[in-house]
């Protein structure tokens, strides 16, 4: 019984604000077809896959972005993906945009907006979804900000945990232990770890993170903002024993470059695939899941090592506190 | 007020087991004058600095390991560190195998083991004491394994947390915000975290780490053990913010092979400097404390933008569970 599937990172290039669904559709049907040529059994779309990276635009009224989120998935617009989904047996990650009306923590049924990813099995049903945890930005117009990143205006904080699943995906008729991450989500460890803590094999996410880091006023380089990301995708597999298919939107979109790099990393933390342009593109890999075992059983057998009675701060305490002077 | 501090990491080369604490105790005094020649303020020495690795090899009853450990710090072997600290005006990070009499959790009173490091000050007083909570390798004579790795067996899990202190160090007039770290521990992002949420601005820690993973059976390659630890301690500084300053010990010791390449890395995740020989050697930095305040008011601002209500199995689970068939 194998435990290898082949995973395509499907990076798109921008899309820009006045690209309609149907575009971005389109674009992704294309990618799975090209999959479908390559043996990919999964494939992994960006965050936010159908519409421009609408969080840098600001709106004083939130109902006035409503036209960017998804109100039912699939849709008129999102079926040709499911429907392609069944055709080839290949199972799909999606980001989009949520918008859904339920209760909240108060038990008030309301319009809810959260940024989302669902991951498709290769029958078109929805298997697993998830809500972002770690919005990055801010909620309010930044005047200082050439452009917005109102993530934390537009969203609220996912309400689903970080879920895990297992399921049959490809030739692994037995399942595949699978969880999700968003963009911002996987420079947390703590994220990584509560998917490593589920058995996690195959973490998918997407993302749209900009080229340049409005915030580093001279104290970050340019160039290490794909380090950063990279890095932190190497270490969340490396000490989880997982892998990861780490897919972004890529190149200028509506004027605010997109900076690409998509990756597939082991559960050694190594780089084994990596998109190399700005523009809608496939890299795919043949993954046998039996490397996830060396890490869980030796160096990372959580049961053997963890000390839980020691990290309480990562619960107790939200923000940093100052030690004592000695 | 400068808020510059020159570090030095002082690599130390093998310690045969027939090596006395003298010998290891005048190389450090080496190191140390060859660190004032060349500014440094505070110096980092490695894990188990004193001696051999000793956990490689066997005992039956543990007491007949006694003699590897110290009883008392400073004593007459390590009083020269503490002197040329004051001399030199130069804090020194120290780690060494403690043997105590101090009750333990039950309240019994009884001798206690434990890998610990310490912290002194240019006044030549011990500032910080840290007792390595995540031991690796096993408590029982291991017959698959060439060279055994008992820390399991002859240390007891520390139990002083991950405390952080801040202190004044060179010419850091007002304080650092110290936090130390033993090997193993490297790997574990809960131990990075507990000291980021203490606001943590540089972590010490010394290592001692074969080259050879007896436990990776054809899934791992030998050259992926420098780049976990690298990328370990690197993505620990990045996501906490923080500068570190990572020291191995390294060469053939008792005929294991220890892999070196000690690291200076800053808050962006760079490996500043390295170490790239398998002797005593000495690389320093001058290190900007001020580089902890990007990651630490923005992406990693953790009051803004941690969610523990989604951390929770990091505490309440030990080992990882299965997840749910879908």
């Amino acid at each position: 019984m194998t435990r290898r599937i082949t995973v395509g990172a499907a990076q798109l290039g921008a899309i820009q604000k006045s690209d309609s669904r149907k575009v971005a559709v389109e674009r992704m049907l294309a990618l799975m077809a090209e999959g479908h040529r390559r043996g990919v059994e999964l494939i992994v779309f960006p965050e936010l896959a159908l519409t421009t990276f609408f969080p840098r635009h600001y709106a004083e009224r939130i109902e006035e972005m409503d036209h960017w989120f998804e109100t039912a998935m699939p849709s008129n617009e999102t079926a040709p993906l499911f429907e392609a989904a069944r055709r080839y047996r290949m199972g799909f990650h999606l980001g989009y945009a949520e918008l859904t009306t339920e209760a909240d923590e108060t038990g008030t049924v309301r319009p809810r907006r959260f940024n989302t990813a669902i991951l498709v099995n290769p029958d078109g049903r929805i298997i697993l979804k998830y809500r972002k945890v770690h919005l990055p930005g801010h909620a309010e117009f930044d005047p200082n900000r050439r452009v917005q990143h109102l993530e934390k205006r537009y969203f609220e904080v996912g309400n689903l945990g970080f879920p895990v699943v297992r399921s049959p995906m490809g030739r692994v008729e037995g399942g595949i232990n699978m969880g999700l991450l968003i963009c911002n989500d996987r420079r947390w460890p703590e994220a990584w770890r509560v998917l490593g803590l589920q058995s996690v094999e195959l973490v998918m996410l997407g993302y749209n993170t900009p080229s340049i880091n409005q915030d580093a006023k001279g104290w970050e380089a340019h160039h290490l903002r794909v380090f950063h990301s990279h890095l932190s995708v190497q270490a969340g597999c490396y000490q989880n024993a997982t892998w990861g298919v780490a897919v972004a939107k890529a190149g200028v979109e509506d004027g605010a470059e997109l900076f690409g790099h998509s990756i597939i990393v082991n559960p050694q933390g190594e780089i084994v695939a990596m998109a190399d342009s700005w523009e809608d593109q496939l890299v795919t890999y043949d993954c046998d899941l039996e490397m996830c075992r060396l890490g869980r059983t030796t160096i990372f057998n959580f049961a053997a090592h963890r000390r839980p009675e020691h990290y309480q701060r990562i619960v107790s305490q939200v923000g940093a506190v100052e030690p004592p002077m000695v």
